[in-house]
């Protein structure tokens, strides 16, 4: 199938290389008579979520939800109102959550928003949000933010025998709300950061409780480490948008024995979207990966150019 | 389908409660007009490997592993054959390695064996041990000793629409070399014991070498919190075999608000394998989950009763 058949499988991508190097790969690894056919237990494909299938900005989504549910929950728990680190989240003085090295600041509201409570807990306030929140700029919820021309490609990897597994430094119990409704990816296809829970039988039933022990922050050479946990085998596609994805992106293709093809989300539209390389308002930052990309034959996607549409139009 | 139909699912199982439990479960949870219908993203089965899949006996198959390696590499690294601990192992004399709180002993047998070398060079080791070893009753190779059974009701289940997951106390990286050979079940789907590895990018390329940090043992409780960090969503049916699986037979079974359906082998034939529960050679000890059987309504399995054969005959 070709970009120019009748069924466009990526039809919000722009002629050019960028498509055509997509449709070429796979092409080349489905064709059985082809030396680089991919047998399709083989066809393992990873993806970064913040920035590469929907925004970053302008603070990481998760961050925007343990946010507001500081602000949903200090009414009725005038402790947290005195809270100096949950003042600074409200204030959204993101530097003072930043300060020292532990990051202290930032464990502390993830503490209050990620842990202490069942997971299924999580799992219902996190819905909530979803339902409730909607984007600062483009004023719909967080979910209908996804990137069309990524779930294009979602849709067309999946249809061509491509298991689909997301490999993100977001949280695995914050991604596992939606990301089977959304993406149409199971939970058991998501390779989160995550800590440890703890089980507990009650009268109700089992229960786990969400901890912060044992946090394992799924970013930069936490990735590979993770598909290899998790997925155990090597990826044939890997795609991504900044340098925390450098490490899966040389996994993926550096003298891997099979066909391989590593992909980079370039932030160049600060008119529909926004524009952010070496410099970035959130998370983000791609340098060493832009950098390696000619030599490695990654493709990078420029978003202003490569891409018609970015986001589905609302139902609503 | 019935067990009575030409086409009997479950042919190594005998006639009686056991298999007729398995057999009305799955026509109960398949049948679209039931109330008790399961879509099929719920259909998630979780099975422990040692004792439920294959023997325990004389020890567990990656402890036999872990002495075979060391007796294969004593001749060639002489510092190994001065090691207290490798002495102790090549003697056979388990109580040394279990000594001391922390098991000592038994982690240092795990890091000179199962630490220090890439996933790939562990991957080659194991599947050349299993070409090479034979279990020392049975005279075969380890892998051609899954029980037939167990075998049966992972297709049976797999043709239903369950999603089969490995569960077990075992290291991932062990059991991923075989269990998509031998139960069809991929990499992916196998949640075991695990510890970190570490990504470096050399020459030849990226590696992951294996280290024991951040050791996680997957038993007991431990299954329950694995389950949820890698599948992410409940079971609707466990099978285990020992005190061991309590926990995610619990977690699987009590107040779900989905069908669902625990099953414990009961170690009980001396002739045919080994009989076995409060007490054991091995591993297995199967004293609180038996005990708590009856009021669960777990399904327990006498292999001497419910099973008319153990192992399917070698193609040799």
């Amino acid at each position: 199938m070709t970009a120019t058949t009748a069924a466009d499988p990526l039809p919000s991508w722009n002629e050019g290389p960028a498509k055509q190097g997509i449709l070429a790969f796979v092409a080349r690894v489905t064709d059985e008579k082809s030396p680089a056919f991919l047998p399709p237990s083989e066809r393992i494909a990873v993806y970064d979520n913040d920035g590469t299938l929907w925004p970053e900005n302008p603070v990481p989504f998760q961050a925007a939800f343990a946010f507001d549910e500081l602000k949903r929950r200090v009414p009725a728990e005038p402790a947290l109102a005195e809270d100096p680190m949950v003042q600074a989240a409200l204030a959204g003085d993101f530097a003072k959550l930043l300060q020292g090295e532990h990051l202290d600041g930032l464990l502390h509201v993830l503490a209050l928003t990620h842990a202490g409570m069942t997971v299924d807990e999580f799992h219902d306030a996190v819905a909530a949000w979803l339902t409730s929140a909607r984007h600062p700029r483009y004023g719909r919820p967080y979910d209908e933010l996804t990137y069309t021309p990524m779930q294009e490609l979602l849709r067309y990897l999946g249809a061509n025998g491509f298991k689909n597994f997301i490999v993100s430094g977001g949280g695995a119990d914050f991604m596992r709300v939606w990301v089977e409704r959304v993406y149409g990816i199971p939970p058991e296809q998501v390779v989160g950061s995550t800590a440890r829970t703890t089980f507990k039988l009650c009268d109700s039933g089992p229960v786990l409780i969400k901890t912060l022990g044992h946090l394992f922050v799924n970013d930069n050479e936490g990735k590979p480490v993770a598909i290899h946990q998790f997925i155990g085998r090597r990826p044939t596609v890997c795609c991504g948008n900044s340098d925390g994805d450098l490490a899966m992106l040389q996994y993926t293709t550096i003298n891997n024995p099979r066909p391989s093809f590593g992909l980079i989300v370039h932030h160049t539209d600060g008119q529909r979207e926004y524009a952010y390389d070496a410099k970035t308002k959130s998370t983000g930052k791609l340098v060493a990966a832009l950098d390696e990309a000619p030599t490695r034959g990654w493709l990078v996607v420029d978003m202003q150019r490569d891409w018609n549409t970015l986001f589905t139009q609302s139902a609503a």
